[in-house]
């Protein structure tokens, strides 16, 4: 408290990223990082653009990496927002997008951040229960709202929600903007992307920070029609114009750029996941099926929060959430083989009771 | 306009950059980018941060840079905050720190994304004219006020005010934050942040755009009391916590170190601002006194609206503003030596009429 603050600080809730702890010899299954590096061609055009040319501004308007996104996804470049991480971009989306007179909706479990912008931004919201087994029923978003968001697949679950059902949300709620927020979509089997030519209130967001390695440089999207992009440009240039650093804008080029690396990664952690999953479920674990690069699981009759510490005390940190319906859940990143074997082999001795 | 729009939207007259034109040829004096490259020092740091672990997200409190930052100014490091931008930390100072009951007062003529800010955030302004002589009066902040903002030295003037005369504004406005924007403050010669630890109103922001050769990295700060910085803290951490990329960590961390590079760049740029100035008053015209790496002058009978389009048609690109009270000066970045010659060279020539 400072009688300096403005009054909606005091009100304020910050969100609690995940730990980033600096020990060494540490398997970090907790922020669902890629345990595989970025394609080599982004770190070859990071250092090309790392040169003395830093002395200048970057293109504010990002104009060749909108232009490269908009190729991949076959869109017109006004079609496309960057942000500084999808963190920034979601910002913008709530501000600009989400803020009406009737409430926003989404799930009472997805990511945590989104009561934290809607407090920031003082936008009154509901959280919509998800079914018991953690599946969204669009059915339970027929009531008045001013805007829809949920992270698809969703997280911490990993559960996906098929196209269709996006397609009928909007249809559903024409006055509405549907946000679906694809930090994870990589993994999955399929993208909202496709609808937002045909539908004017639907917008996409995404990542650079999983399927593509680059969480270290923190670049997120939006994709959705002009209308929704211009009002996002709005409130980017009455906040900060330049927003991605010329190093930022270099590697996220040839992220786009290079598809292929992007497919045989997300081939990889989707086999070890599978794999993982299997080896779970054969200690009574119950997962849930996942379209993304974690599992959420929950043991028979062993507390998370019990496992959770044990694998801390072995190095091995995952992800556990003291909130009401998922307290029993852990939430474990797919590393490397190697990494998810000395996971599996640490998990199979806590269980045991070792 | 669209129904999509929150309603904010609607009133947003979003911040104009000066353009970044792609001309090779081009000397480019309208930003105020240093014509100096970055520290050799920094170069190496960001190449050693690309590399396989920019799949890891970076510290999102930046605990390396914020202690290197810290050490430099001689300050505990829960006094620094750091941003993505100095334009981004403006905007947290905004929304956190001088969004209050009574209007926020800030100089006619500087900084235009001010009132962007204000609009953006809801905040109530007054626009405190400059003496005719573009310098500030202290005296004319005596009215109730719910916060001070002013670059110093200004924009786009130049002119820098006592730090003597920013004490006595923390003074006679106990219960405001002086917000003190130091975005050119290196090629000045004195800084308001020896007052920071004295007074607990005080809130310094800096840049590593233009003194440190660094617009291309995107790295902005705050330095005030810890209270203070909490305050800025709460609202980044529920808007973005993980605001720099682990590049512009490495790159800002470098920059701090190497003291020395700063100082020495920040001296060329001044001599050939001196030589300019002089040269330009030797051509008729009024050269405002600078302490920043640009002049802001007027002829005693050309336009500066025709001088402009001239050395534009020259493939020099100096800024003008089509604004009350400053319609007839231009604002020329300080380049090299080389470039500076032949801006004098041009000028001559259209001053001459050829």
């Amino acid at each position: 408290m400072s009688r300096f603050w403005s009054d909606i600080v005091n009100q304020l809730t910050p969100y609690t990223p995940g730990e980033q702890p600096q020990l060494s010899k540490l398997i970090k299954l907790n922020t669902n990082e890629n345990p595989y590096g970025p394609s080599p061609k982004v770190l070859e055009a990071i250092a090309k653009a790392n040169s003395e040319e830093l002395r200048k501004y970057p293109d504010p308007n990002t104009k060749v990496l909108k232009q490269t996104i908009a190729n991949h996804f076959e869109l017109d470049s006004n079609m496309v927002f960057i942000g500084n991480s999808s963190d920034e971009v979601l910002a913008h989306v709530f501000r600009g997008l989400l803020k009406h007179d009737k409430p926003l909706l989404f799930p009472d479990i997805t990511y945590s951040f989104y009561p934290v912008y809607c407090k920031l931004f003082e936008i009154d919201y509901v959280q919509v229960p998800l079914r018991d087994d953690f599946s969204l029923n669009i059915d339970d978003y027929e009531q008045a709202n001013g805007g829809i968001i949920f992270a698809n697949p969703n997280a911490p679950t990993g559960i996906a929600l098929s196209i269709d059902e996006v397609e009928q949300l909007a249809t559903r709620n024409p006055n509405s903007v549907i946000v679906v927020d694809e930090a994870y979509v990589d993994f999955a089997n399929d993208s909202a992307v496709r609808l937002i030519k045909q539908y004017a209130n639907i917008v996409v967001t995404q990542t650079l920070s999983k399927s593509r390695s680059l969480a270290g440089l923190r670049v997120g999207i939006a994709l959705a029609n002009a209308e929704l992009i211009e009002g996002l440009e709005r409130i980017k240039n009455s906040f900060h114009p330049y927003t991605l650093d010329s190093l930022a804008i270099a590697g996220a080029t040839a992220a786009f750029e290079d598809h292929q690396y992007l497919e045989a990664t997300c081939q990889k952690v989707n086999t070890t996941r599978e794999r993982v999953s299997q080896r779970m479920q054969q200690m009574d674990f119950t997962v849930l099926p996942s379209s993304a690069n974690f599992v959420f699981a929950k043991h028979k009759s062993e507390s998370a929060e019990k496992i959770f510490l044990a694998l801390r005390e072995r190095n091995i940190i995952v992800r556990y959430f003291d909130k009401p319906r998922i307290n029993e859940f852990l939430r474990v990143s797919i590393g490397t083989d190697a990494e998810m074997d000395e996971f599996l082999a640490a998990l199979t001795d806590i269980i045991a009771g070792e």
